[in-house]
């Protein structure tokens, strides 16, 4: 077994070492982000590694929207929207998300859902190049992502979906491709595209790229302009930690921001939308891409949730996760022989979580939920385990694999 | 002056004489609705006549969202999808909210804004009636309607906008309209649509109808049911109370639920989300509109405000908007000399809200909101004065009137 990262498996049998565990504390108490887990409000004498899915409450959320209600709602009431700076939301948590995708901060905003969001993109970018008809996705990429993919299309007469293997993506970026949209981070296996590959490849006949950030961004590294990424979308509500549904942003790169037009026009995207004029007119740059009115409370949990994170190196995060998950599935290969690794392997790219098969992959993860580990399943056989660098220490990894080697028994 | 609803105006001058006053209050007292004002948190010694634009936090707001918080996402995680019923919140509170509109609770859905929600209506039936490509509007209808419909238009080769005048409405409806989409109260002038009548001129030429609620539920008569609508939508954070940007709903009759498609196929409207297939199946009945996922924090709030005023017979809300609509336009005519109305009269059908023009309406409605009266304007030189059943009271309007008369000097 590999000692990379000064760490390694308990050799004799099922159980983590004593000596391991002191290590895993070790690289806890080393850990500089660990002070970021008192930020989250987590589950008493639970591990909690479903982050992957839906990330924790910020410990300031309760009070915050104690503060919006009562505060803001209601002592100002419909003023608020300026008093309180609730109309500049939209753009001002975006800018706060923009840092962890290395994006400007008037390339991002928050809209919608990541649903939505794809919809508005993939619509309006393909509206824009009526000469480049295709839109290229991979087979396996997260469902709603192809399913808004397929009903673009379908409305469209002369556009056409093409679906490819993902070990055919490049050979697939033929100069009929407007649009490529791929997921990041893939949900299930956590594999990680090469991005500035891919959009240097899409670039090279003309193609645009559409990332669609929701498992990697706060976990992976992404510099969305250094790798000449074109449009992207993500989820609050992962990694990010904002809350259940939490709005989803989009990225516009600047370059591109006066060529594409959002398929839903919306007041908010108005360039002056308290006119109330009748004739459509777009925000200059990303706003645009607003629609209707933002749900406002679960938008600034989601700021309160960035704001807990605020300061923590993407690069810092990035490695951290890529540690935990390499810890994983170092101890997992020593001690849990029953558990196929369904994920990159220790030292490769990969996004947040690690993965397994196991041919009762739902009866497993609930007899771990009943020993305090949580993580979650995805049909018909995979365990998933969510490593957030915000809050998941050594030790719980450490812990964590005690728990599955214990239930494999 | 008539004196209709046992009310008449002080005649002598331009305060309410004590008599009318008391009557006022006489009304409060034998109001059936005056219970539900306790359940609104209303901002201390002003009296707040914007509700047609943002309603107030019900009281109950504050310890919801806390438990929510604290409780359910904080307690229970990503199992609260299931566990507290969050999956099911979408179609939980659309059943609460179709009692208010004459709808069956499998008629409505909360979803996304009502902008996403007239882009997936106004798209999704277009698509179904190729041979109908016309869309109808009236000129003037709230802005985002216009824009969204013309969004949509443009999308679609062979499809065609028809913008008439409102007068003008039935006679533009010919054979080519595939849908004809209305503001059933009208956000300036607080016009209503006699909407069976429109919804019989239309289906006798086979144009299918799209109501937007947004200022009307809450304050106005409305049986979908029983005026034979064939889709609706309306926001949450007017007359419903449900907190800054909350989430919008829409109604699809039953009996069209099958023909019609999402154009924006996002997981949540998938007929097994859980499954992850890669092929979309649209859920049955109604759901199918949902896109992505709902934002708890705010979906939660609003079904909290909708609790607030469970039991309000809808009747009894509309038949005192009027009234108080009524008393409030009297008054003005006594008062105000210097006040045009621009909305109906007393006695005429009318949305919540009573509008006036002035030709400073700005400085008036500042000068007013320094003396606690909180309205709003919409430019150049509307007034507008909201009257939710729910918490405003009669005496309020006559407060409100005084501070409106003594401004005007």
């Amino acid at each position: 077994m590999s000692r990379a990262n000064g760490f390694s498996a308990a050799r004799n049998g099922a159980s983590l070492g004593r000596m391991d565990m002191d290590r895993l504390v070790a690289l806890d108490a080393s850990d500089p982000l660990a002070g970021y887990r008192d930020a989250f409000a987590l589950p008493e004498g639970a591990i909690y590694l479903a982050g992957n899915s839906l990330g924790p409450p910020p410990r300031a959320a309760a009070a915050r929207l104690a503060e919006i209600v009562g505060s803001e709602w209601g002592g100002d009431l419909v003023t608020a929207w300026t008093r309180r700076g609730w109309i500049d939301a939209p753009a001002r948590v975006g800018a706060k998300i923009a840092p962890l995708i290395g994006a400007k901060a008037g390339e991002v905003i928050v809209a919608d859902s990541t649903s939505v969001d794809l919809f508005k993109l993939m619509m309006g970018v393909l509206e824009t190049r009526v000469e480049r008809g295709t839109l290229l996705v991979v087979r396996g990429d997260f469902p709603t992502d192809l399913y808004v993919a397929d009903s673009v299309i379908r409305l469209m007469d002369g556009w056409r979906l093409k679906v490819v293997e993902r070990e055919n993506l490049e050979a697939a970026l033929t100069p009929d491709v407007g649009l490529v949209a791929l997921t990041h981070a893939h949900y299930r296996s956590a594999e990680l595209y090469d991005m500035a590959r891919i959009n240097a490849a899409a670039s090279a006949v003309g193609a645009w790229t559409l990332w669609d950030l929701s498992h990697s961004a706060g976990v992976a590294e992404i510099d969305l302009g250094r790798a000449k990424a074109d449009f992207a979308v993500g989820c609050g509500y992962k990694y990010l930690n904002g809350g259940p549904g939490a709005p989803a942003y989009l990225y516009v790169a600047e370059a591109l921001q006066p060529a594409v037009w959002s398929p839903i026009a919306g007041w908010m995207g108005h360039a002056a939308p308290f006119d109330f004029s009748g004739r459509y007119r777009p925000a200059p740059g990303v706003r645009r891409f607003l629609a209707g009115t933002p749900p406002i409370l679960s938008l600034l949990a989601l700021e309160t949730a960035l704001d807990a994170m605020a300061g923590a190196d993407p690069a810092l995060l990035a490695a951290k996760a890529r540690r935990l998950g390499d810890v994983f599935l170092r101890l997992a290969a020593e001690l849990c022989p029953g558990l196929e690794p369904a994920c990159p392997g220790p030292g490769q790219m990969r996004g947040g979580h690690v993965a397994f098969r196991h041919p009762d992959a739902h009866g497993l993860s609930d007899a771990l939920a009943a020993k305090g580990l949580i993580g979650d399943v995805r049909p018909p056989d995979l365990l998933r385990f969510g490593l957030s660098p915000l809050y998941v220490r050594f030790q719980d990894v450490g812990r964590a694999v005690q728990l599955i080697a214990a239930a494999l028994g």
